[in-house]
């Protein structure tokens, strides 16, 4: 399982400041909190990224990749600041800004292919998909794309769009119905991916963590692959861990979660 | 979700001492805190039974549903105990007592048509199941025997066997396809039920706790109809709790888990 740690974020008051002033410190903490909590990418979430979006990518990656030995995930609607990001990382990157409207497509699965990036497809395009068929729709489009674009399937993650539980409580089902039909998509399956603390927005406390938690547990049992998430939940991490369990990914024994 | 207390059970030092002694207040004390904690069935465990069998039952069975307002599932090898209980049985009884074994079903089923009672049928026989393949055709069997004494699919729950994840984690995957053939086996489908506790036999504390909700939360996501578990955990069932919500079998509110 791959746990993308979403802590640095345009949108966090501190993170988006050390952004600005392009001030490492809290950047260079936070990414080292998230590796030692058990994250094995991070998400680098800029934005819309018009402002500098190129020169502050650049930097994050450079920042991040300095102090931790993980890959990232390139999070912005600029294709410029994606671009300058992929050009100085290490290893495999991950576009994290790819819908499945045709002009992003065409945008973003270039960059995937030159750069030979894994790439996120949220499965949405202006609207919000009303159930799992629809997102499978947007998801054969994405797959017609991917494959005009000599992107190999192995490279995509498809985004089912997790919308809160506290508004739309019936988008929690279409969501695990829509992973069960993208993995039957290709041969190869398609990789999957959420967002996941989506599901709690505007919950707060213990109820927020226990959410997420039995959210990515019942998510994991139906084959997720990736989850961008809140490492430093020790709690979600520790479900974590223990999906994998059972999932025969990694070997029980009485110090599994150290 | 079917929640079914598992603490009224002759392996309880203070619970066996009760059943022995036909002494009420242990058993009214635990029937009612299960109910409390949100149990909808007790499941009531007098073991081989060999020993007053029936009457141990008929008494528990009288002595628990005079207290609260629930079904209970028969546990016993001694298919004239389990008769016993079930003459006395408010309402709609499970039987817990029956694998493929072609004398248990011609035992016990024949009791579920009698008493209109739900029946679980376990699918194992003389040894352990290997696979998922293996349990599915077993089920077959069971299957077969309920069509031939004229017992509905609908009344029927059929357990996988959980192992403990300690010696056998393998298993853990097995269990979970073996729910997802199980569903295809009829229209409409069996019902599915597991030993919950079963998984972190040998585990204690904390991490037996947070075993046994992921697993709840894994087997919840791919169809798991009810479990057999510890009502009184009370991170258990909060897992329950969200999970229904999930489902949407429950509705999202601030204050769904009391």
């Amino acid at each position: 399982m791959l746990a993308i740690g979403e802590k640095i974020n345009v949108i966090s008051r501190k993170i988006g400041l050390a952004m600005k002033e392009k001030d490492p410190e809290p950047i260079v903490k936070m990414a080292k909190a998230q590796v030692e909590a058990g994250a094995n990418m991070l998400d680098i979430n800029i934005g819309p990224g018009t402002k500098d979006g190129p020169g502050r990518m650049e930097w994050l990656v450079k920042t991040v990749q300095e102090v931790v030995d993980v890959p990232c995930s390139l999070d912005s609607l600029n294709p410029e600041a994606i671009e300058a990001g992929l050009k100085v990382h290490k290893g495999q990157a991950l576009i994290n800004s790819t819908n499945g409207e045709k002009e992003r497509l065409d945008t973003f699965l270039p960059l995937a292919k030159q750069y030979d990036a894994k790439i996120i497809g949220l499965t949405m395009t202006k609207g919000i998909p009303r159930d799992a068929a629809e997102r499978a729709a947007i998801a054969v489009d994405i797959l017609t794309a991917s494959m005009e674009h000599n992107v190999p399937v192995e490279n995509i993650y498809l985004d089912p769009l997790v919308l809160p539980i506290k508004v739309a409580q019936n988008q929690a089902e279409e969501v695990f119905e829509a992973i069960k039909l993208f993995k039957q998509l290709n041969d190869p399956p398609f990789k999957t991916v959420v967002g996941l603390s989506n599901t709690s927005n505007g919950i707060v406390g213990e109820t927020k963590s226990r959410i997420d938690r039995v959210y990515l547990a019942m998510l994991m049992a139906i084959g997720l692959d990736a989850a961008i998430m809140d490492p430093l939940d020790k709690e979600l991490m520790n479900t974590l861990k223990t999906c994998d369990v059972f999932r025969g990914d990694i070997l029980y024994a009485e110090s599994y979660l150290d």
